[in-house]
């Protein structure tokens, strides 16, 4: 069994740097709080004898040597990185589950045939630069590294410069690595596990996505002197627009979403209606005719309200996957794990996006979930009980063992 | 006559400073470009003889002596700051015309019995600090001067620190100086001069304001794992919020507007539904029932969405006046001296708040308009003829001269 105070201890002491301002973490991706995130994270790693691997991405690839030399690694992680009012959680949970699972190996003299790769993706959460897990997608060969390189955050930086800037712009090429398996930990980040009483989650299934970014352009004009009728409001577009999308996830009920997290106004003064509205409707859902529907009749719908007023709409895919299945044999491993150390579990859907989902492009992939309090997630009041950390890594220790053949 | 080239070649020469991006101007309050734009006014006020003072909120007065030492001064002014993607002429043509009415009478050597004080307000347009025509609503006794000077601009920054920082802070007690009377020559910033084909408005009213600083808190939540029925959209109810104020207005035309021009969405992530949304509602009318009216109503109704969606609706008065009347014998002089110049004029409502709202509060005062092409204004685009400012500061000129007493 692992040592789950050894992993809390871990998860508390990684959630000292970037603190946020109500008890989370803001460690944006390529900031300074997310190199000292590292350098805290590779001291570990050296501690417990894995040596160390970065791509032009910036991802990290940690490895303990297996018995055959021709076997090829099972890769096990998840993400440092934060949203910036983000949890102690979300994906570090993942980086250091399978860092406890590979201590326990030492701490119990186990050797593996497979190498063991503990992964940090770099920026899964896409909180500064769109698309999510854009790392992992690199990877994966469905993202062009020259396209990640060009993102830019809202101050126009962009994600190759910031990434040199850090200092964690390794040299292997993106991708060249060859996995047999992939692994995942995460926390649910929605209310399902919790709810249901179930110590963990089997994922078979993510939800597909597209974040659209709408540019609506209407005519900058004075609030005071500029009559009703004389309004090309950008400002009343996006909210018609706003409505439409909640009209369109509602009519797709169950097992649709969709929503606006990123709003800019611009010139962005009180008395300016603005002359051009930015913004980024993500939707998601696990039925891929429905992402299709839901997108088109979207598109559709905010293309004829902003006809209406006059105004230009825009519109930018910048991100999506599709939905995936997981692998049979892995998901397989999960549920045997957890009913072998007298866990209950539930298969579930990940409503989120994971960095499994695109490891699934190019190996057998799984993930294993454990509740969070309430549901709540991508805020800094995220919570999980010390109980059900231990759980979900205890699971994914003996299934990575399955996988990766004593 | 006044010399219609050298008020265009002056205007000209203020535009270089705080470029736009669009052949306009970002010369917002208490910026680095703001104190350059004030140096190269006073440079002029000191070649034409005017002797300065300057207020502890920042406003510049500039006076030409009269020849009677108890007569009051008459003031004559508007502003120097911009937009952040303001025009060349909004404001700036009312300083600049003032100082051209003062260069003219010392080309003829003209004496007046009353001193003309040219006035530069400080922090006229809002922008950066709400609310808008803050240093003449300080001035007025309509505004406290330590609220003005903890305002707050989108950084954080207060308007105390940051008039320290430029070096403007002059120590003259705000509203300490007596007025005579006070012109302000203005841009329309609306359609109907130029609609009409008229060479002046003669300002009767203007409208009143108020400013509903609007700031939602709904719960921060992952946007792919929380179910719709588990959200509370902050996001959603700005948008219910934004069409109601929309109906509000359309329910009172005609003479009525209400907009939205600054959105700030925390913590502003696409993959997460935002915890709390800020903006302010701008609406004006020229009716003082019709005020009161729209602002109880869009608060009732705005409290009742928040209340069906779970969001907590907060409300602050960040700018407000009421609707003004100007005093009839100034607003005959402008009449009388646009028919002696054989200009064609018009009676008409300010749609836009003027620091002439504030003075009017304590002495008699009243503005000259002319058109500006398509009523485009608070956009990079605002455009007029050299004819139209010549006409403007002409009868400003002579409405001056009639009040100041030759
Ligand atoms: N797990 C997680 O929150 N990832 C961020 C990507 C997403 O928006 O789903
Ligand atoms: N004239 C002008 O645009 N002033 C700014 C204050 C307002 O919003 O009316």
């Amino acid at each position: 069994r692992i040592d789950g105070d050894r992993l809390w201890d871990s998860l508390m002491e990684m959630a000292k740097i970037g603190p946020g301002i109500a008890g989370g973490n803001n460690r944006q991706t390529l900031t300074d709080e997310d190199a000292e995130g590292r350098d805290l994270f590779k001291s570990w790693c050296d501690e417990a004898g894995l040596s160390m691997g970065v791509d032009k991405m910036g991802t990290m690839f940690m490895t303990r040597e297996g018995t055959d030399p021709d076997a090829l690694p099972v890769y096990v992680g998840s993400h440092l990185d934060t949203q910036p009012t983000g949890g102690k959680y979300d994906g570090v949970l993942g980086v250091l589950g399978a860092l406890e699972a590979v201590r326990s190996m030492n701490d119990f003299g186990i050797r593996t045939k497979h190498p063991i790769v503990v992964v940090n993706w770099a920026n899964e959460e896409g909180a500064r630069f769109a698309p999510a897990m854009m790392a992992s997608g690199v990877f994966a060969g469905e993202i062009p590294l020259e396209y990640a390189y060009g993102r830019k955050d809202l101050e126009g930086k962009t994600y190759g410069a910031e990434l040199e800037r850090i200092g964690w712009k390794g040299d292997e090429e993106v991708g060249s690595r060859k996995m047999h398996a992939y692994y995942e930990l995460h926390i649910e980040q929605g209310p399902i596990l919790e709810a249901e009483g179930k110590d963990i989650g089997v994922v078979t299934h993510c939800q597909g996505l597209w974040w659209l970014e709408f540019t609506l352009t209407g005519r900058e004009a004075h609030t005071g002197s500029t009559p009703m009728e004389m309004r090309v409001n950008a400002g009343l577009a996006m909210a018609r627009v706003l409505e439409m999308v909640q009209q369109v996830a509602m009519s797709e009920q169950p097992g649709a979403v969709a929503g606006v997290g990123q709003m800019q106004f611009s010139p962005n003064s009180r008395n300016v209606l603005p002359g051009s509205v930015v913004f980024t409707v993500d939707l998601r859902t696990p039925s891929q005719d429905k992402l299709d529907r839901m997108r088109a009749e979207i598109e559709r719908r905010a293309a004829e309200i902003c006809e209406e007023i006059g105004v230009q709409c825009g519109v930018e895919a910048v991100g999506h996957f599709d939905p995936v299945t997981f692998d049979e044999t892995l998901v397989g491993n999960v549920r045997k794990a957890a009913e072998e150390l007298g866990y209950s579990h539930l298969d579930i859907i990940s409503g989120a996006g994971h960095d499994a989902c695109w490891a699934a492009k190019v190996a057998p992939a799984t993930m294993v979930m454990c509740p969070c309090v309430k549901g709540i997630s991508h805020n800094e009041a995220e919570e999980i009980s010390k109980d059900w950390a231990t759980a979900g890594a205890e699971v994914l220790f003996r299934a990575v063992l399955e996988t990766a053949e004593i």
